[in-house]
């Protein structure tokens, strides 16, 4: 099983100011953490979209192509690209661009995106969202799998025996679905063979059990090859040594944060619940989180787990150290029980 | 003065299978040639946009981005951008996102382009070419002068006081508008406040002096601030060691490449004269390309030059070592008649 990184990037509080660090410096830390999670062994590091302050990814391609540069084996990803507001055949080509400089180790997890800002920056309707998307996350397979393409739709232009540039050095860049639940973007994913990754915002991780179960079916039925057939999971939380109160260490981020999105506190009770044993923050020491991985996986028996601590104001190397024993601790644990 | 090399990526041909290498390989070529552009003293390296399995570089920005991850001193930029096909927002967010890894180090050339590809893949209408590239070329500049912005044209969706992140770490991403010799590119280059790069691309270099004079007055009349009056040249060529005809090493190359493009063969007649002392292509010893290029600042005295030695199907070793005497020879050559 595949354990690894996911973060937007993250714009700490310096503490000798009181104000944010910069944008640049926020990105430049993000890439430290990648080069990090590639040496202590984990084996994929995302990278998700977002157009704030506070989370200063607006292209996640451009990062992972200075990862892939200072990589060497780690897996590098979107996770996610809001597809819905951009041409799937400029994200295939920069993708097809990183999957050269990184010498295949690129994948592409598209997703319809939950913040504001990319249909207000990019003049997307949100009346279209859905059908924008389906169309869109069609083409993205279609790229990768013609090297010239003809095709139409609503939402780009048409193109005509177009020859898609840079090929990929991998015969196929893996395309993931991201989906919070959705059945009908599962059914969706199953169709058209694509692997499916679950982002567990803050429900029951329990609920997904009947949901990687119905992929799986569709899969089958769709006759989607098995190396395809694969579901990822990720959700939010702190691993922190066991001299650390992770939920406490935590929480306070989380909640500066919640209140900079919506504008209230997250409340603590809540808060606690879902830090809790079946809850869907994992905050703990690595042996906690590694057994929360593994029930996890007796019910959804997921490919890959990833576990993001950083959201906008999580301090560096409060994120260095929780990749440093996601990397040393949960995956050894989690390898020794799981294949 | 500053020096560079220039690139559009190039696909060489293996001789031992005599088809070209991979796109993949090729790209990594080109890093590895920004790599020692950067070691052996060069000032800038400019990479190019073209959607052509030859010049295999769609997205300039995510090989800059690599670039940046593995250079410490060398500036880098697109050469060009065809922005008429593209978001000006998103090239902002990028170049924005590389000047964050490249510790300020990232310019912007924007340019309308001459290429097919970027128009019918992106579906831009040519007859909206010059309107398109005049508005997306003012809102690229404003995108760098505010952090926020409320805006609204015809080739793009309005913005309403949209915070465009992450910011810069320079100050102010440089950005030159690109052009063959038009009067009025220039022009509305020095209007906007920006820097004018001239792309040679088969011209008596002696004509760009009328319009280097027309720059620098225009731009005088605008009050842009000195720091921005800077004029950027390249052309084509090769560099070789003088035991090398270097004319001859680069013709069945440029041939090659030309007959892909065109369809047809370049005159061997219009090359020799265009190779010779006073034609458009620099081919030669280090020490011919430096007397060329003091020659030409005696003429326009630009703030640098670039040459560009492969578009297409260059040896790789070829290109490396033209970037190598263009450092080590050329530089020092220019460097002790220039301040």
């Amino acid at each position: 099983m595949e354990i690894g990184g996911l973060s937007f990037g993250s714009v700490e509080i310096d503490p000798a100011t009181g104000k944010p660090i910069s944008s640049a410096q926020g990105i430049r830390n993000l890439l430290e953490a990648i080069e990090l999670a590639d040496q202590v062994g984990l084996d994929y590091f995302g990278v998700g979209e977002h157009h704030q302050a506070g989370m200063p990814i607006p292209n996640p391609g451009t990062v992972l192509a200075a990862a892939a540069a200072r990589t060497t084996r780690i897996r590098l990803g979107s996770s996610i690209t809001v597809l819905a507001a951009d041409d799937p055949v400029r994200v295939y080509e920069q993708f097809a661009t990183i999957d050269a400089l990184s010498h295949g180790r690129v994948e592409i997890t598209a997703g319809r995106g939950a913040a504001p800002e990319p249909f207000t920056l990019f003049g997307v309707d949100l009346a279209d969202y859905d059908e924008a998307f389906a169309e869109k996350f069609d083409l993205l397979q279609q790229l990768g799998r013609h090297e010239r393409l003809t095709w139409s739709g609503h939402f780009r232009p048409p193109l005509d025996d177009a020859a898609i540039v840079p090929r990929p050095e991998q015969h196929e860049i893996p395309i993931w679905l991201a989906t919070g639940g959705n059945p009908n973007s599962i059914i969706r994913a199953a169709r058209q063979h694509a692997r499916v990754f679950f982002s567990d915002v803050g429900a029951d991780p329990a609920r997904f059990e009947p949901l990687a179960r119905l992929y799986r079916e569709a899969s089958a039925q769709a006759g989607t090859p098995e190396e395809n057939v694969k579901i990822g999971f990720a959700n939010v939380g702190l691993i922190a040594d066991a001299s650390v109160n992770a939920a406490d260490t935590w929480w306070p981020h989380f909640d500066t944060r919640s209140r900079e999105m919506s504008g209230r506190s997250f409340p603590r009770e809540l808060y606690d619940r879902q830090t809790k044993q079946q809850g869907s923050f994992f905050t703990g020491t690595p042996e906690q989180i590694a057994e929360r991985i593994i029930t996890l996986h007796e019910l959804i028996h997921h490919d890959r787990h990833l576990v993001e601590a950083d959201f906008g104001r999580l301090p560096h190397a409060v994120l260095l150290r929780h990749i440093e024993l996601l990397g040393t601790i949960v995956k050894p644990l989690v390898d020794a029980e799981i294949e």
